[in-house]
């Protein structure tokens, strides 16, 4: 797949969807015919969009010596993303939280940083990690932890509407044991 | 696409998704494609699950002579379908009432109708209106209303979460006016 | 069936209960057996319970000129049934509203009434209308509605938890039009 | 009782339940009697339905490297089942996680897990070990656990309407003691 | 019954609840018996309490020339009063609305005024006019409303707990009808 | 007092009763009078009900081996009783918690044990205690504890509404340390 | 009493305000003396705060040609005040709506406007004529409308606590009747 | 200052405050003064309520000797009082809790005992200690907590609308640490 | 100002800026001085992305012949702004509802619509009326409505936190009267 | 920037934003500039209130010996600030807590001291170890901690509305462990 500028996709991506598409409708009635000219494009945006690097390279960082370890959270960050198993979103919540050593980061780029990472094709155990890791490498923290819990549209299929939360939590570093731990988790059990 | 019992795909469905998968595979980051095998039958069958028609003769309704004109409703019915312009799902919660006239339905009967109809992709207007029209054919009430709110997953990529609901409400015969609408649209407006 | 005391069942109908338990028994893996020497017994008081006859003559009613027409309501009633059509269980909440004329009841009597009407094999349309009957004929209200919303058990078997309640309205009198209907559907609407 | 397909019961469980019905149908008022004709039908179905076997066979797990012990959890998953002392209905919602080792099990099979094993007749507290075992049995996990919440029909016979939730909980492996323990339960005591 | 200031409660009124008291103890386990020495006393002081006679000619209303209609309302107010049937409590919140004509009442009155009036063995019914009554003779407004909530104790002993609440509501004058009848249900409806 | 079967009263207590009422009767104004006539035996019937033995020796247990300790919990049962320096009603809700050792008991006795030991005159403490007596008595649990929350209306004569409610817990066995007295007091808070 | 700029209280104030102090002084215990050297300053300059004069000149307001009548509104703004009964505080929200003519009010002077005629001595019922007043004299609008909930402290001393809020509402001009009466409350309807 | 009973002032304070309140009246607005003839005496009466002592001789403890060490708490009982630094009202919740010894105390007296103490005028850190103090040598507890969280007018001057809380806690004996303390604060968290 | 991409910001700007922080620096004590270097550069973004202009016509819509007059409304959209008088954010919901005629727009649409028209300077009251006419112009509906709630930082200057919103609404054609206006309104009022 | 009173702002401050001002009105649409003269001003005033230095030595302490080490917290102030990487507000609320070792504070001085460390510009980390600092310096207690979670506005810009929070806690002394640091992060997890 060629690399896209933000309204443009590959069109032979366009052309295979155009397959699924036109076999979709062979069975599908009538009503539900009427707009799709460009279903195969905006499917095809929708997985394009899915697979466009993130670009963490122009977030800086800060120099704040620590005196003490004290948590940094932010909470109940939105985000979706699409599971590797149906190519079919997943939405949800994710709250990250760090103590620094020697680096801070700024505010907005940790949203930023779950959305970015987000953007792919996950299973949510692997995205949970995947986040860890890229915090470690930017603020090389003294303790770090995320957690998400989302709703995934897969489920759909098989277990029917409400569909039910998956949660999923890893703790590093200081945040590993006991208080901070404790601390940590008591902001993501906070009403969201 | 030939006729499919539920676990079988058609296979050239399932290589038609094979494509698309292949090119998406060819950007994304190795982490995502471990379990990947698997993908194009599991979206196949997503896509055959929606095309799977309805089977509403099996419904009998029950003859009940109508003393005076009072409303059932049933709220807050979760369902799924999939938008006819990205073939993305949409989650959502769905209000029936109806005023019967000679006629009145099995209670179990109301969620499954919105459920069959919502099998299939639809714009969310045209959705409302079809609930409305099968409950009209099926019990021929004195007044009837649909109302539906959705969270559509397509909006992910352009609008971003959370996603705002959409909201939509059909009201038919004796439930279009006054204290009867009024009546129908005070259990939408509960908490569901 | 023989009328019964409160701990008496019928033991033909324990026996023809029995009889359905040993086919049940058959397919059931044994972790479920362990206990069910007196099950038939339990599903026949199930059944007994549901069947014994009520008792209104015992209420009285109160005189009471009403000088000007005021709503009475008791909310958000506790009681259960079982419907007609499966003989298993629904569980809801049951709201009251009259306005006198010449006679009120005393206050415990109308939860009293909802309950003892509710025992039986009802369908929920059906049973609105009889709580109403009985009601009117206790104390000839000007104006008198019954709401109730519940849960059936027997939607579990088509529809899947978590089960859509249904809700069903019955007016009349002066509790028809109007401002009266107002103010009686404005206390359904508190939360219950 | 003879293996059955979907709508398909057993003719001589229907003819036993069509002795219970007419036992019954003897002392019931007749507003209750005018859709009679199929519940034997349907009561065996209900029957039927709790009898089906599980299938547990087509559900691959994932190999994935644990590198830290961290909870997976799916909270308040709906589920229905009956109890074995009365053959009446169950409803509630299951909580269930687990410390993955060398296996994780897709999203999806959690709530499937749940709901299959749940079909059955049971107590509650043989069901909540019967998950925990099927859990372990697929993925062989650090630790698990399973925590339930459930309303029983059966007590509106002799506790009446509102009837109290029961509380089953197991804690396995490095889920049954300290700081894991409060993790997986602090979940279980978000509202549901 | 003999006036009685605070703390006296009338020794004929104490000798003939002792025998009461004494009859009881002959069934209750020992357990109950060891503090029942001030039973008759306390249970005497309850009564009397309730019989205390209202103190409303100190309550000076103050001038004010009403240049348009407007509502004043304050509401929930916490009261309790017994029952004329069973000598038992009822515990409840009241809503006091009124629309003034020439004159108006110091805020601290009206619940002053409604827990005056309560103090006594009232039926709901009654107590929600004897309130209006009261507050009509005081302020002679343009309109005037009572609203009470309430729950009776001696429903436990025929409906069990948990006891579904008694809603009465009086409108005269200007809040009889229309958008004045609204405002002041619309306060009533607010969370209490 | 003698014996009495559920309607019947001891004409003596009723006649006591009725001695106190006349005395209330002579100061009480007369709105309050209308109904009075049979005022003496309705209380008398509710001081009757509270005496009332219990009937414990139905209740059946079930032998279950248990593997492991985990915690059987039946939150906010909902239950009344009176106390024992009133003789005024209290109302509240009452958690339950046991840790089987060897018999385990049905569901539905729990809540009916609570009721039964409630039924009585009783200080909060003393009935806290009761029922933990009694549930010990019954299933010899490894741990078991009681958690009561009540609202008592003797307390509306000094301290007036809204009446605080009273919390009282005890513990004991396995129940009475650490992380099972955590896991039972975390059910306790939960919103009721 | 002389003009003050903040942080100045007129020393015969002070003085007035000692000899008060001096005499409770007598009466309370000791522990309440440790800190009341400046407690004739303090309460002085919470009297001399309220009697600051507003200051409405530096508010221009906005041509802003209404094409048609939609109302603004800006709900449940804090404010605080003292009844000029007892010159103890009360506390509230005010909710202020208006529907434009010619000129509109810039967003912050609805909240300061509330506040600067709140400083003062008030009955509630004054205060809401006072705002509604001053608005109208600001911005000659086609409808205009003041709510407020508020809390009186002074009632704490015959009432108790908690304390019932008090509801005043003004509506004129086209905010006085049908639609627009009502879209102005159903916002002060809104949980605040 | 005299001893007063319940309606009288010291004339010699009423004269002191109406000095303070001719003052204020120089400079306040006209409509404040309508109804200020009797303001001194109000505000006196005022001081004079806060200034009564209180009265615990005639409460009574009960022997109850403690098998166990359970904790007794009370949660959120309202109370107000006045600050020491304003005299200006302050109005809160108190919980307290105790593990009994030997005595108990009975229930009404719990909030009877925290509305007499904070009778005067109070630092909040004092009035908690007080209160414990009190308590303590009451029952001679094994240990005592006292925890209130109030809102003080006098921050309305300096801080403004809303106000913050102030929260204040107290822990002696067994309550001062380990899982009674956690137990104590547990209920103190519950939402009041 | 020249027209930018995304990154870019007018040099010029940035300069103009730069000065606006050199005087400020002159008075802020150090601690917030450590990372300014980029300061007018993040400004200047801010600025500039406000200026940004619109991108409608991109936006297609649909035909679909209306049979009834229904209401389609997408509630409580996330936005943000900035007010023309300050330069500084506002934050809020936006509600809108239309009622189509031929022409219906795209779900996702309705949201960016409100976004984009909500870049740039604004008064509340006239983006609430640039967005109604922005739709308007797109749909060409028989009715159409737009609700906006909203929290001005700039109030934090004169007002203090916390802000009260502002609330603005516009009603057009069919959406302007009776029961369409209070179907929208009643949307609106749903707990966002 | 020369000093200033409150009404006064630097001309040249004035002079650098209208250079801003004329090059943002360059490109915005004209709806925008119809009241932009006074904009330089009140941005200015915006820049000049939040440069003006605290005024801490008017605050005096109480001394009060501490015979036990309890905590004094004064929750979820509500406060704003503005971020030295944009210059933009954030909002929140600060949690302040305190272990006193010999002095107090007046408790009006907590709030006061939040408010005016934050006027500046601050990022969070650092302006929570300020507040921190502030109130060491103070009362040199025997622990202290800070909690805040804020919205910061800058955000908008990049990961647009709805804003995450973000929460910063500092716990100092005997704050810093076990017990007290629950205590402290209790309060704060209470809804606010």
């Amino acid at each position: 797949m060629r690399p896209t500028s933000y309204h443009e996709v590959d069109p032979e991506l366009v052309a295979q969807v155009a397959d699924v598409v036109s076999t979709v409708a062979d069975v599908q009635p009538p009503q539900g015919l009427q707009h799709w000219e460009r279903t195969p494009e905006r499917f095809a945006r929708y997985l394009t969009h899915l697979c466009r690097p993130g670009d963490y390279d122009r977030w800086t960082t800060f120099v704040r010596e620590a005196e003490a370890r004290h948590l940094i959270a932010v909470p109940a960050i939105h985000f979706w993303s699409a599971c590797s198993h149906h190519m079919l979103p997943f939405i949800g919540q994710c709250w990250v939280g760090y103590i620094p050593d020697e680096k801070i980061l700024g505010l907005s780029k940790i949203p930023l940083l779950v959305r970015e990472v987000a953007r792919g094709f996950w299973m949510q155990e692997d995205l949970t990690k995947a986040i860890c890791d890229r915090l470690k490498k930017l603020v090389k923290p003294a303790g770090h932890a995320v957690h998400i819990r989302a709703m995934h549209t897969c489920q759909l299929l098989d277990v029917g509407p409400p569909v039910p939360e998956m949660i999923t939590t890893e703790l590093h570093g200081l945040c590993m044991h006991g208080p901070a731990k404790e601390e940590f988790l008591g902001w993501c059990r906070l009403e969201s």
